[in-house]
């Protein structure tokens, strides 16, 4: 059996769903800030991983979109917050002005606020609870990182585990719970999320040739890519199920990287 | 049959539940900060209008003090981000630095951030969902009040209902969801709780000296603030329940706020 949507397919369908969501009626002006925020032209990886994983695990289709939005919602929340001039202090993402360069840093601290709880509501809609907690969990670690990243830093492979790799696996998560996957079958799928998130934030340092590139090298910074893949491809086939569309999810990663970094 | 608890009892109840409760393990230095926020010595009014409302209809103590934790995780949120320079820029909150005054800016939006995702991972930890699902909505609503008064203003009783009422709302109601108390039932419940945050701000703003004294005048605003008392004792007298613990914390709010400011 072939996967019922390819991956461009899934990426339409979340674009399609975020451009439809409705947000809480009394959120007035700031309601079109967040979709402002929304609509930077990202790459939906995180949604699409959340799609690919609960339509490979057997998952309802439109429960999955809520999910998956519910995950973008989140990510969203955290690019708008780690842009402000007392963060990373970036003006623009995606050839676009951030939302503080657009808006002022007020609006800016408030719609992040609106679309972690709007994403967070969104996910209490589904039938279950656990998305909610892995999403708001998921957020505890992924502040924890930016936290470590703007003040302490310390190992640099910790902090993208918690600033990255937990929503990924959170993405994940979401899918597996919304296809009604028990916990104790959660492992692999998890793990790969994990390695998928590393993946993604070392391949991002070898584009832009900072992070593990500045503190490794590019050789070491290529060989640790090599070695996280191989170990994402690893869990992937541990997996019981057609994850045909993950492998190729993964495959695309570093192409892309390629592309933009080499 | 008398209250279990007397206010005070629940302010303490409280107080120790805050001090002993368990945040995310990965927060680190976050978790910290996220602690001295919630230490500065509020009066904790939000809480115990939970655990009153919850108790007077038959929750269970447990589980209402992690409801009430949850709204006051969430209110604090929403004053480390309130005090922020970019919003109302306070470096001072009941004799003590604000969260940037004392950690920098980066650490008090994270920390905010922080605290508004663990109250509702603490609400998800409830055997309902809907107190989750009600803060999360509040927060919405809370957040679009604060832009209105940093950028718009417009009616400041529609504001107030906004930025105050919602999340006062909110304690009621989850006390109400808490001791399974089914929507339909809700309406006086919520009303007073509605009026109840409207008579907290306007005697916060008899005590200053600004918002509806600067626009009103003192006398308008003093009848208001007894208009509305009345509003409240009037919801009061529709709920079928031993009420007077919500009825004392009510008789409370103006004898603080005649001490404060007249």
């Amino acid at each position: 059996m072939t996967p019922a949507h390819s991956l461009d397919e899934h990426r339409e369908l979340i674009e399609a769903y975020l451009k439809r969501i409705v947000f809480n009626r009394e959120l007035g002006f700031v309601d079109g800030v967040m979709r402002y925020a929304l609509s930077g032209g990202g790459k939906r990886i995180r949604p699409v991983l959340c799609l690919a994983t609960g339509e490979a695990a057997g998952g309802d289709p439109e429960e999955l979109l809520i999910a998956a939005s519910a995950v973008e919602l989140v990510h969203t929340f955290s690019l708008v917050h780690d842009d402000l001039p007392a963060l990373d202090d970036d003006a623009v993402r995606r050839g676009q002005p951030t939302v503080h360069a657009e808006f002022g840093e007020a609006t800016a601290v408030l719609a992040g606020d609106a679309l972690l709880a709007q994403g967070l509501y969104l996910a209490l809609t589904l039938p279950m609870v656990e998305p909610a907690r892995e999403l708001a969990d998921a957020t505890l670690g992924m502040i924890s990182g930016q936290y470590r990243d703007v003040k302490e830093r310390g190992d640099l492979l910790d902090l993208y585990e918690l600033k990255t790799g937990r929503l990924f696996e959170a993405a994940v998560a979401c899918g597996l719970w919304v296809a009604r996957v028990p916990q104790i079958d959660h492992g692999p799928w998890r793990m790969f999320g994990k390695q998928f998130g590393l993946l993604f934030q070392i391949l991002d340092d070898i584009a832009d040739g900072d992070g593990v590139v500045a503190e490794l090298g590019r050789d070491e910074a290529h060989s640790l890519a090599m070695s996280t893949e191989a170990r994402a491809r690893l869990w992937l086939d541990e997996i019981d199920a057609d994850t045909s569309l993950l492998d190729e999810l993964l495959s695309g990663l570093k192409r892309r990287a390629s592309l933009a970094g080499n």
